[in-house]
């Protein structure tokens, strides 16, 4: 009797404790973000995605976040995910552009969707299948990693009153905008974030493009050029969380929810972020440099250069059947959230703007 | 040595079963919705935070959801939750205008925010804590719920072209827009939901509104009355989360966070749903009723709308240093967000719109 009831203790300590060991388990993940350390907004809310997802899981789970200071490859998320070098990153699909051509399409487009338009597309309107399509052949997950919503035009020394105002502008804007603008022969470079603020006080740019308000207040461009013109080749720029396939399956299943629930979060709550940080820094912008004039380009310059981006994806179609497909996807949508969007938010704004 | 080890074992087996006893124990929260069952994007939407939080806590987190079909009391969810015979309630805001004015400012409020403002500033504004002070007195936390956008500005028999068109116009619109209307001379009315067509259709009322496309397709109303009119009077109505203050507390910490993430997290998810199914709801009217007639407002009438909203507003400011301070809160911000909004969104569509 003792022995029995002594064997019967024994094993149920050792299914608890096995229990308890199994439930508390740690999970340790690395991610390798493409910012720098303190880089507002971006960085800052990854580390609050780590927080989130430790105390939801309460402790088990727990998100190392390497900065770009650490890992010193910032435009190359994707390859120290893939390989498994880190488990998880934080970056924006079209850095990828060159490995990968069709990554491109999962940022933002010239003349394309705004977020909202974007982030329904995304959901249920064919993107979320489509992004799949082109990051799982790498073994990888994608998951929105928010919006920094409507990039400004940019900041222009001169007016830009005609296409001919365009030839042999020299001006920073990188990617697919870039190719765009060269069509119409402007000279599009890149220059290192740390270098633009010199490169335009010197004349080595003519204009530049960067963000909008949010971060562009920081960069100090608006006290040497004072043209700020309105967005048309990035309406509604999102970032992504990357996570390694084999180490998000090899996870619980209650963890798998709690990291793709505080991904998909975070991606939210930079968006709201980025709105109150463009909001607070247009009014100190507009306050200390009244200066500042906003421009919309002409009609005649946005037709050409819409005409160069149809062109341009035109030539990506032909190539690759699922640049087609994802093209084909992202108008068909865009054609018709475009239609609400002017009598919901467009109406609104449009007939309350001058009460 | 045996008797000590023995010992030893129990008080191991006893602290792990207390152990796995508090980390299994299972929370069952009751939660009371405004909705029927089945009610599309707003019943889902509670639905699926139901599942997201069970997954999320490996079901240690059971919410039961009662639509109002079950409870009966579809705008008595305040008083379920404050009383405690429910948990936590989903509804929105203004509904519990008549019991505390202060409510009605935490759904959306005529000519204010667009949804990204409103979020701007419930989080980086002082929206939280305004509406914290609202609600904490009633023992009750709140979280955003879900935003369905751009109210429409309703469906009308005729075209409005002057204020005079407003005299005597009986109107179906609850609420403080309802006030502002009928300073207006018009005849603000309430009807339930499944009368609403038939009062229409009978020339009972001459006008109505309800959402906007995700929800006006299924009740019909572009068959009877073509004019469909852009939003003035709420152009971001934001749903609630509600739970009574001690139950939130009493949880474990790790499940706090997991409720908080869950709420805020479907409140996203109901905003993107809410904008896809108003993007392929228009389509459809679009295709099916191509004699709807999309139209603003006149300069005229917004002016007159404005001003009578302004004085409603002034008279509630006067009668409560709360009400003050949450108007005040609002329309500061409201006034540099939407400095911002007109340079990027707006125009971002204004620029594009006809290319």
């Amino acid at each position: 009797m003792t022995k029995g009831w002594l064997a019967a203790v024994l094993m149920i300590s050792t299914s608890l404790s096995l229990n308890v060991q199994a439930e508390g388990k740690v999970y340790r993940l690395k991610l390798a973000e493409s910012w720098p350390t303190n880089f507002p907004l971006l960085d800052s809310g990854v580390q609050r995605f780590a927080e989130m997802a430790e105390q939801m899981s309460d402790g088990r789970l727990k998100i190392k976040v390497d900065s770009a200071n650490k890992h010193k490859a910032p435009l190359g998320i994707f390859d120290l995910v893939k390989s498994g070098q880190y488990d998880m990153g934080h970056s924006a699909s079209y850095y990828y552009k060159g490995k990968v051509p069709n990554t491109m399409f999962f940022t933002t487009m010239p003349f394309g969707m705004t977020a909202m338009e974007q982030h329904a597309w995304y959901r249920y309107g064919g993107g979320k299948e489509l992004m799949a399509k082109v990051y799982q052949p790498h073994g990888l997950l994608t998951f929105p990693g928010g919006n920094t919503g409507v990039q400004m035009g940019g900041w222009f020394r001169h007016e830009i009153n005609s296409v001919t105002d365009l030839h042999n502008l020299k001006m920073r804007i990188p990617g697919f905008a870039g190719e765009v603008l060269a069509k119409l022969g402007a000279t599009p470079v890149n220059i290192p974030p740390a270098e633009l603020y010199t490169a335009l006080e010197r004349n080595t740019i003519d204009a530049l493009e960067w963000v909008g308000p949010s971060l562009d207040l920081r960069m100090g461009f608006h006290k040497i050029a004072p043209y700020y013109y309105t967005g048309w080749h990035e309406p509604s720029s999102e970032n992504m969380f990357l996570i390694n396939k084999k180490v998000f399956e090899g996870l619980p299943e209650d963890l798998q929810s709690i990291l793709q629930t505080a991904m998909r979060l975070t991606a939210f709550d930079i968006y709201v972020e980025a709105t109150a940080m463009s909001t607070n820094n247009w009014e100190t912008m507009l306050q200390e440099y009244p200066d500042i004039k906003v421009r919309s380009f002409p009609k005649e310059v946005l037709i050409a250069l819409k005409q160069a981006n149809d062109e341009l994806l035109a030539e990506y179609a032909e190539q690759d059947p699922l640049a087609k497909e994802i093209i084909e996807s992202q108008q068909a949508f865009a054609k018709k959230a475009r239609a609400y969007t002017l009598i919901s938010d467009y109406g609104y704004l449009q007939s309350t703007k001058d009460l």
